[in-house]
């Protein structure tokens, strides 16, 4: 076996070991089944108890009330850019108001207008997005279709304290980057959802928690695939569901709730993750500048510039010679992007913070 | 580990131990990465060189001329079912063609309904789509938009021993059911596409493979992760793809190349396999009658029924307690359904047909 990396990738990530390990044997002989995890039918009583337990352990870890329907659907977010808009907005005279934060959020706008009057409550575009909106900055319309906002932007690592307050207007929320980061308040929101691959799993499988009411707004006629309403009535099996992505999800509810013990703890994880780096940032503002603004800050993906991207291409040839990889920013933001989901070890994050240390003493010192 | 059952589900199915292991291996310590198949970024060099690997493979295998794009997508075939009409007939004056052979093509027909002009050309319902229709069935429209045809039915077990001849008209298939069982004159097609939980792999990917200027009729305005000729351009990697499931198809690629030495020898193989049981029926037909006509009989999916609905719970019965499981035929046929994919090993349909001669001779000698 090659030794094992920390892997800072904003997605497909770093999964918890003791997942990886149980997803493994199930992958020849999931327990009980006679077959492979990768082989049972998606009618069968194994998939129904995964299913069960999987939809069960989210209640719990985010105390989802009663009146919502969990979804499990294919084609990632980006495919819910355009299920919400064509389930919630199409038809519809009142417009739905779109916060934008950064790529993601612009990416889901643009498949809004598509199907529907949109109004873009806020956008952060001219700071490159490096801040989120105050209460007072946003521009709502008056009972608009549904908010839609992006909690965590993973390119320009920004993420809501908490997203904003919406009243009686359905709160839409991408949680792709930070799901299951940190506790929820789900009765605030109308829908959330997120793909699996940063915090809850694998790519291939997009969770979507749906209040009921909202349900019944999908105008008739939708293709099959892309309706909310029938997929709930058909408990996500109108088609063969994404059984191992499922499966990976299930594994990592549990490993939230009996390894770590909630998502509480997780977020207070996360958050002592997060501060190791900012504090680096903070103590050297002069070599590492963060692209986020303190109060914006994500715990998730953490970005920064260097004083040269000679130095950023050093220090990144560094990072991988120690196993630390993936560390390389999006082009749209350039230097470095820290992803620290999750199941990121709170060692990686040490590791990375010494060597941020010792290569801002080497290169001040020259300086 | 508990012992191997023959599994004759008609999808998620049986796929090659050596594929398992492979896969197993890889959800650990994917060779050279350091980390987990399940962690690799999309856009890292390994999921380039599985990408690149799984296309030139299934070119070789299919012998897929130049011309045609290879495309790895989410949401199986029933999301196809509207792609298809979406990207190929919205917005022409001419109708696509739609053969009607079974649940899974009269699926498809119901979701182009929704996009654009269809015409049945031919309607296998009044027998129970027990049989396929002869060349001189068929009414086509003059210059459609495409012909749609479904290769296999899963369901009723019926398979066209090639699909009938539409000759500028481009000629879609739905392959899901067998493909990668048998070899294809790809030039023939205009669109071909599968997903890939029978023959080719788990749930969560379908292949499409799609002659490039059929590309050129995407009407724009799409919703982007429904625009084939964008999902093109972006080689798959438009947003995240499925990256396990895209790997499960690498391994199944590799094991018809290495093991099985290409699709010809597959073919026989599953011929051979399917006569082992198509003979017990054509030799006991006042026991087992067939659901398909003897010309129209799939390879992939065996059905029949019995004298009565309690000996053909006793039959299955039997059947669990040898290990010979998921044999329940579908609600709308009733009886019994093996589903014989390429994976199943021949010992598992010989057993199978020990079985049905020892039932048959024991339950005749009593009447």
């Amino acid at each position: 076996m090659s030794k094992r990396v920390f892997n800072f990738s904003a997605g497909p990530a770093v999964l918890p070991l003791p997942v990886l390990q149980e997803a493994q044997r199930a992958v020849v002989d999931l327990p009980g089944a006679g077959m492979s995890i990768l082989e049972i039918s998606h009618r069968s009583k194994p998939m129904e108890a995964i299913l069960s337990e999987a939809k069960a352990l989210l209640t719990e870890l985010l105390g989802i009330p009663a009146g919502y329907s969990i979804l499990f659907l294919q084609g990632g977010s980006s495919l819910q850019f355009s299920m919400i808009p064509m389930n919630l907005l199409r038809g519809r005279e009142v417009p739905a108001d779109y916060v934008v934060t950064g790529t993601w959020s612009t990416k889901a706008l643009q498949e809004a207008q598509r199907e529907g009057k949109v109004n873009i409550a806020w956008d952060g575009k001219s700071h490159n997005y490096s801040r989120l909106p105050a209460a007072d900055e946003l521009k709502f319309s008056p009972e608009a279709s549904y908010v839609h906002c992006t909690s965590n932007e993973t390119i320009h690592g920004v993420e809501f304290p908490e997203e904003p307050e919406t009243g009686s207007i359905p709160l839409v929320c991408d949680v792709s980057s930070n799901f299951l980061s940190r506790p929820m308040e789900v009765d605030r929101y109308g829908l959330i959802y997120g793909c699996a691959q940063k915090n809850a799993g694998i790519a291939g499988v997009t969770v979507v928690i749906i209040r009921n009411d909202l349900l019944e707004r999908t105008p008739k006629g939708l293709p099959a695939m892309l309706d909310f309403k029938l997929q709930a009535a058909n408990d996500s099996l109108y088609n063969t569901p994404p059984v191992f992505a499922i499966y990976v999800f299930l594994l990592i509810a549990r490993w939230l709730k009996n390894d770590i013990g909630g998502l509480a703890k997780m977020a207070r994880a996360n958050r002592e993750k997060a501060k190791l780096l900012y504090d680096v940032l903070d103590e050297h503002p002069e070599f590492y500048r963060g692209h986020a603004q303190p109060e914006s800050r994500s715990m998730m993906n953490v970005t920064w510039r260097m004083p040269s991207e000679e130095l950023e291409q050093a220090f990144l040839k560094q990072a991988q010679a120690r196993g630390l990889v993936d560390l390389k920013g999006h082009r749209s933001v350039g230097g470095i992007r820290a992803s620290i989901y999750n199941a990121m070890p709170r060692e990686g994050v040490t590791q990375l913070r010494d060597l941020m240390l010792e290569f801002a003493h080497q290169h001040t010192a020259k300086a």
